[in-house]
């Protein structure tokens, strides 16, 4: 399947809605019914996969990817391999054990609807099944191989013990209360932005980047995803139920600390605003031939009121 | 490091201390200091790591890389892989959700110890660094890159939703009781023979084996994962509690079906002496330059009273 290519046409509105269209239907087709896998485990992981939600990573794999006019069919599979690390990290999070959620995004969480040990499994599942698709753009689009396994090493490396699984067990052990700035922005920096940084390296490897746009999307990725995680405290402040689809002031309520506690409202929305800043110009510096789209995720990341 | 060779020279028992030995260095290596790691997670992962057992998984990649004269350095991480993916599952299946063991050969389980959340995690950390250990096999030891897709494949599909966590998930389905033989087959050969089978493919591949000896590989995994479960099942039955480290009667007490329920404890013993004979057939027939190490696997597990 081709992929639908209308980035020149459209606003970045309908943009986004394209690649949230490919996504949910590419991410339909990535467990083939012929496959043989027990009901509960499938429609577990079918179930968190449709739960909808902005797609942004993949949004940021296919935008690195055009950046470069890269194959934008190997691309969409490497944007629901992201889709399915994010996923799987999500089922998990919400776990008793963890979290305790009982709702995300308005719907029951995984495991309220199919049971603990089926959720656990489902996340498990979703996680391996991620790297099943991206080993196999290699045989499926040609990806050089040498690429292909660059891009498993920087998915385990940014979503591993020192990436995101990382960031959510310091964000554990700092539940006990954080003191210092630097453990906060090491938390935000991997559980959030390590996997934002896996999406941009995915575009631009599939694409062939060298070592200078690489550079400069690992930048790119740093700083957004730096940026969104201080918006998200920002709005769990000053945001609006109705849009966030989630109840504000929840961490207030949970004694958890943010950028907004440590150094105020107003020095919060300036640091989102030079994060911003300083990620749009590495990529303005590194001289990607359709940087367009990066550029506009940025500024709509920065302008999101959910 | 140049793995020790030794296989010529010593018997098998003294062979498998070898690796055992080898294996639990390299995998106390393959988390360096250097590396930023939550101390929680990182001790988390050791410990169950450093929790021992027979390393049959790392035995098989090691012994089907001998046989075809393969880098042994490159085998040694794919079998600390196989080993982390092995020991995931295990902390997973611990779990008060999944199975509530506390005890697992005669040490506390992860979450007693660590708690469920870093339990989980840990077990999330082991899965996604295992992909790490497989990719770098390229950049490390010159395995070419296209071999390494296909191990990464191999690991995704059989570890995966179609393996390892789809017999899981199908044997926690049929706890509310199997009927038929093949249901139980079907969860054996995915619980316990995908990974298996996975061992001795990652081993050919690293040596570069063509398709026909892959299959052997494949055929030999499949039969041999298959008796290694039966003669579990078995074990549970007449085995000796202070050689298995573990209660007997286990699957009685819990009303678990096994192949002895099923076709009785002599019919048992016979399948398993009938696939170890088919396995090494297998192999025999696909003329390895020194298979003798995999036929000796076969035996070993065959006899082993624990």
């Amino acid at each position: 399947m081709a992929v639908t290519y209308l980035s020149e046409q459209v606003s970045f509105g309908q943009y986004h809605q394209n690649i949230i269209d490919q996504v949910t239907t590419r991410l339909e087709e990535g467990l083939p019914g012929s496959w043989q896998i027990p009901s509960s485990l499938r429609e577990a992981m079918q179930y968190s996969l449709m739960a909808g939600g902005k797609r942004m990573r993949p949004l940021l794999v296919m935008a690195a990817c055009e950046a470069l006019e890269g194959n934008m069919d190997a691309a969409l599979d490497a944007a629901c391999a992201v889709e399915m690390v994010h996923t799987y990290s999500l089922i998990h999070d919400d776990l008793p054990a963890m979290d305790n959620d009982d709702y995300r995004r308005g719907k029951l969480t995984n495991h309220k609807v199919f049971g603990e040990a089926t959720a656990i499994l489902a996340g498990d599942a979703l996680l391996t099944h991620a790297f099943y698709l991206v080993a196999q753009m290699s045989g499926a689009y040609g990806i050089p191989a040498e690429r292909v396994v660059e891009i498993t090493m920087d998915l385990s490396e940014l979503s591993g013990p020192r990436g995101m699984v990382g960031g959510q067990a310091a964000d554990m052990e700092g539940e006990q209360g954080l003191t210092e700035l630097s453990q906060l922005e090491y938390i935000h920096l991997h559980k959030t932005s390590d996997l934002i940084m896996f999406s941009l390296l995915a575009g631009g490897r599939i694409a062939g980047a060298d070592a200078a746009k690489l550079e400069a999307l690992r930048m790119f990725g740093r700083k957004l995803g730096l940026a969104f995680q201080i918006q998200d405290d920002i709005l769990d402040i000053v945001g609006d139920e109705s849009k966030l689809g989630k109840k504000t002031q929840s961490d207030i309520k949970q004694e958890k600390v943010t950028y907004p506690y440590f150094i105020g409202l107003e020095a919060s929305r300036d640091e989102v605003l030079r994060l911003t800043k300083e990620a749009k110009a590495a990529v303005l510096e590194a001289d990607f031939s359709n940087p367009s789209r990066l550029l506009e995720i940025a500024d709509y990341l920065m302008h999101r009121d959910h």
